[in-house]
């Protein structure tokens, strides 16, 4: 009956990517299936890297001016509806409470899928002067979409969200909010998650349901699949309008506001599993690593083997780190396993004969690097260490997106390489949801985004042969 | 059509103490009331004041091991069920959600109005030994109750919480892990918050739904009525028993684990404004004010005036202190007025004669006490008035609450002290039902709790004339 737990071997990645990903999101208990169908729960190690996650984004949000906020999660079906294209969007996705305590609601309550809604809503009743503008808001929360599958932290009904939502004087600080989120996704993905991204803006077809443009961060993970990661809206006055959100402007005149939405997602988490997981476990980037350095005693029983190790512990957490001493009486070969499926960034060990030689081992969980250090240089040198692993994260995701993404001169070409290699494949685009269509249907991918930065790579489509319009990203995305 | 702007009045605490409550709530932007019946929205501002709250309990739960993880937000009707008195307790107030998308479910699912039957769900398939305990978590998170009346803060169909759920090997560890988060709640109010407390056990009556014994911190209000602060329970292992939650012990048998929960609720801000307000609106202790010190310039327009007010600003936030100057150009009576509603512990005013003298002019929310500070001694000096005034605000309220607590030898003592001064009632009781009963008709008070500090104030119960067991407080509570 004794339920013994162990360091289980994982699914290698070349054999089965997927089970791979679900292997390592259970194994290094960052997350479990509820008995809820669809639903998942976050257990503390995969919370923990969601709260570093929260606390670094939401003090670039405040940086800008941007203040929390707690809308309510329930919202009247003729609330939701006021807004053609949103309602249409997220309807088919929408859990409905119908009914409290013992009363029958009159009208159901959708939980939310999204909050624009219920911020026009509170703005229609708050706003009165564009001396009050711009209102910069954000909410962190959970939302509800009733998905028909489940794959931890990518797809799931109820998935932890921020929500950011703004609205301006004029179109263009609107618009400029719009890119200035974007590029602080970007910028999140790039330092903080170490996850180069190509930031564009979506299609016709794939933007946000009621936007008037979706931008969006692209980021490539280790089997060359694509994978949305935070996408910022710009929504000129429609939602404004729908929902009567009046200012009084400096003409004195009545106005309707402009207004913006950005959100990402729990799933950043999965983006890091599917960027720097290897078959030894879960990686992760110090920055939002729950635990940055692990220090294991070799030989603990020996005299002063713990009581060093203790202190090793005590000095790094002095330096703001976020170190843990694994003294608990497993071998030295568990803990390894162990703590290497959980990603920790860095392995320090300590024993008999490096106390004799003042000196200590580590070993850096990206590339398994062993390096001496002496103990005088200890302070110095592990966060130094730190550091190279967050930017030799960067640097092979880098390498790893850029070998993988091919210009494509004709649909079979993309085709073919999309077959052959997988990854992003870059085109020409005439703009028309025809073309869109066909590279679905005929090679199996979706587009990506219209890069900002973007390059020439031919004067026409070459799908339809017609004058060209934009560089655009194709993919297969999770 | 131009809607202004203006600090209004609000209706004086002594006239009608319900509408000044609402008025601050709302006057101070801290929250308002959403278009969905029962829900609120908390404002930046409020959302602000809770965030602080959050930061700094949540720091202290860290400190002795809880993690935080997230729950699924709906859990099905049969798991609510498998545990008959909480059921009972909540069922009159869940909320249903009972279609996904278009699809009708199959099992209604109940919005979480608390998370017991969750944590045990996911621990009677994570738990396996011994080793693993304790579980010590806790999530952030919002909760619905179905309520038929609404007040900010106090009473709302949504309103935000932790919810501390946590597991151990043996009743004694979590039975000293319910009084150890007592305490820490106890703690919280009086040096956070600046409120004192009573803390003590509620009766059988009073207890939480399926709970074996329920303590909490009863504080006292500026009308003198008691709002329970934040409550702890112990649960022994019912919970466990229901939803069989088993480890192997360290007998090697299997065993079922001893179980605690703890929340505490935006409602604390509730408490906040009723426990320091006054007639000029919200007074907030300086720990968890989202404004510490505004700085004002006076005669803005005289040369250098805001390059200097824009100076201290710049100095005090050096010195990691809340700082917002108001540069606008509303009237300095305006701002005073402003700033005093919204409750900011320490107003600077700064003009050109304060320039010349090398001063500035400090004035105290609290007492509105008004100081000249050589800006030379600004450094110190700010935070010795902040630290002043948190300490001026606890023993304010302490003074309240100790000036309005009596006690009572006769069922008509209490029930007369009550009808002409409120607040605190204290008596012995026989720990029978009916005498709480009793109390409750002829003298409109509940059972607050049996404090942990008991007197002995008589022999016997003043209601039925039998054996007291008990001192036990009363009173009439939000």
């Amino acid at each position: 009956m004794a339920k013994e737990k162990l360091v289980e071997q994982i699914t290698d990645m070349e054999t089965d990517f997927a089970q791979w990903y679900t292997d390592i999101c259970r194994k290094a208990e960052l997350v479990e299936y509820a008995s809820v169908k669809g639903f998942t729960i976050l257990r503390p190690y995969g919370y923990a890297i969601w709260e570093n996650i929260q606390q670094i984004m939401d003090g670039e949000f405040k940086k800008t001016g941007h203040q929390n906020v707690a809308m309510p999660v329930l919202i009247p079906e003729s609330l939701l509806r006021k807004e053609g294209e949103l309602v249409n969007g997220f309807a088919p996705e929408v859990a409905w409470v119908t009914k409290g305590g013992s009363e029958e609601l009159e009208e159901p309550l959708a939980f939310r899928p999204t909050s624009e809604t219920m911020f026009c809503d509170h703005w229609s009743r708050v706003l009165h002067s564009y001396r009050e503008l711009p209102m910069l808001y954000n909410q962190w929360c959970s939302v509800i979409r009733w998905e028909k599958t489940t794959r931890p932290f990518l797809r799931s009904r109820e998935f932890w969200w921020q929500e950011g939502h703004t609205i301006h004087e004029t179109a263009e600080e609107a618009e400029a909010e719009t890119a200035q989120q974007l590029k602080c996704y970007a910028d999140f993905f790039e330092n903080v998650l170490a996850i180069p991204v190509v930031p564009g803006r979506k299609t016709e077809k794939e933007k946000f349901a009621g936007a008037e443009a979706t931008y969006t961060c692209e980021c490539m993970m280790k089997d060359h699949k694509a994978l949305q990661g935070a996408t910022s809206h710009y929504f000129g006055d429609k939602f404004s309008r729908a929902y009567n959100v009046t200012f009084t402007g400096r003409d004195n005149k009545v106005q309707y506001p402009f207004q913006t939405s950005w959100g990402s997602t729990t799933r950043m988490i999965g983006a890091v599993i599917m960027a720097h997981g290897d078959n030894n476990g879960l990686v992760l980037p110090p920055k939002i690593a729950p635990i940055q350095v692990i220090v294991l005693p070799i030989a603990q029983h020996k005299p002063g083997v713990l009581e060093k190790a203790q202190e090793l512990v005590d000095r790094l957490a002095k330096l703001g780190l976020r170190v843990k001493g694994d003294f608990t009486d497993n071998s030295p070969g568990w803990k390894f396993a162990n703590w290497e499926m959980k990603g920790v960034p860095l392995r320090i060990e300590i024993g008999p004969k490096d106390i004799e030689n003042n000196q200590c081992v580590a070993v850096r969980r990206d590339d398994r690097e062993k390096l001496f250090l002496s103990l005088d240089e200890l302070d110095t040198k592990v966060p130094e260490l730190l550091d190279a692993v967050q930017k030799s994260l960067y640097e092979k995701a880098k390498a790893n997106m850029e070998e993988h993404t091919y210009p494509a001169y004709s649909l079979e070409e993309a085709k073919k390489i999309q077959e052959e290699k997988g990854g992003f494949i870059k085109t020409m685009w005439c703009g028309e949801l025809a073309c869109e269509m066909k590279m679905k249907e005929q090679a199996g991918m979706s587009s990506r985004c219209m890069p900002l930065h973007q390059e020439h790579l031919a004067d026409t489509c070459p799908i339809c042969g017609k004058p060209a319009k934009h560089m655009i990203y194709w993919g297969v995305a999770y």
